[in-house]
């Protein structure tokens, strides 16, 4: 089997508004119903005005001490404080959040860089539907992706925030290796592994935050499928908190 | 930019003392030097000879015990302790651990599928002298992957546990992004990503052990570089036990 990876070409600066599909499809890369597009979710965000103004923001008490702890600004935690469910680690480096979706990322996802001078950017409100509507848009498989931490691992990898038209988890489960062995390795992360895999095929600074794979047909659905949702580990089974 | 991932075809069952870079290389794929071959460690360890007969296993009493609260067999359970530094986590369904080489992953990475009945693979003892020793034979670089379950996110993910002559992490500390701002993400795990990305190209019951990604030659280093040690987060950076 094989694949490809291939970014698309720059895009210009997103504003709130934009329609992001028609930038995307301006592009000028032939996009097939078997496709996955991975598209960095800062323009997607961006797109949806998910961007806010520091200067708009007062710091809470609770803000105020985990700033002091950090050398932080207090308005940049105070933005994340407002998108997190739950504080899961706060160092002196890092603050680590389970974000409303119950995504666990550094700053609940707020992030100030490729933004506006004192503006963050915020994760899409429903990063699964956002999905979907470029998918309904597009005509192709829609992965919205965002680099995230890891617990033991050193470095960011990209995964899927928002997916449709994608299975996200490959369910082996009662399969057998070629020794009719059960395999180990249940549930495969197909949609983590293509958000991982576009990002390999573009630089962070660049202006191409699409990323088209093609040859991934045999993950690719003819509905929206159940999206990033289902890559959320729930509490119950959060053995890490 | 783009990048391809081509499955290798087929190779043989592996066995303890072959030679795997002859049997790759047979597999008759062009393999150059700024390609990464991306190889599934089950096939290093067993020409490593890292199989162990669980009947030669005498179950110890904290293997025993573990084995009650989960219904594992308790030959299994001994072999992950021999194999591990320090149980992180152990509930009835899961057993994680830190390996020797500091990885952390269920079972410490000893594996009963895709073996012999009674039998199971360890994870090589030195993964990052097996890629070099691969990269030596082969020319290009080499990842030697394995699945790893995730802390907050369902399903597993191909990660590397071996890494020679690709940059493990790609360092944007000091950069910036188009508005000159210093980029959140500043280090990129990209060995990690390649092992993903890799892992999208092969299905998991076929006997496609490699993968090679060809358009990464921007990662590709003239020497064996740090290798996947350079992954491990360090026990003092390590928040999640």
């Amino acid at each position: 089997m094989s694949f490809g990876a291939v970014a698309l070409p720059g895009i210009p600066e997103v504003r709130a508004g934009d329609d992001l599909a028609a930038l995307l499809l301006a592009a000028g890369i032939e996009l097939a119903a078997t496709d996955v597009l991975c598209v960095a979710h800062k323009v997607v965000s961006k797109a949806e005005g998910r961007v806010r103004s520091l200067v708009d923001v007062v710091p809470g008490p609770r803000a105020l001490e985990l700033a002091a702890t950090g050398d932080r600004d207090p308005r940049h935690v105070q933005a994340v404080l407002d998108e997190a469910d739950e504080v899961v680690r706060a160092t002196a480096g890092v603050l680590i959040c389970r974000t409303r979706h119950g995504f666990v990322c550094a700053n609940a996802g707020v992030d100030r860089s490729n933004t506006e001078p004192d503006c963050v950017v915020l994760l899409p409100e429903n990063p699964d539907g956002s999905a979907r509507a470029l998918r309904a848009a597009l005509g192709c498989a829609v992965v919205i992706t965002d680099s995230f931490g890891r617990a033991w691992r050193m470095g960011q990898a990209e995964v899927a925030i928002g997916v449709a038209g994608l299975e996200v988890l490959d369910d082996w489960r009662g399969r057998h290796d070629g020794g009719g062995r059960e395999l180990a390795a249940t549930h495969i992360a197909v949609a983590d592994q293509a958000a991982s895999a576009a990002d390999l095929a573009r630089r962070k600074d660049s202006a191409e935050p699409a990323v088209r794979l093609r040859g991934l047909e045999r993950f690719v659905l003819d509905h929206d499928g159940p999206g990033a949702a289902a890559l959320v580990r729930a509490r119950g089974l959060d053995l890490f908190r």
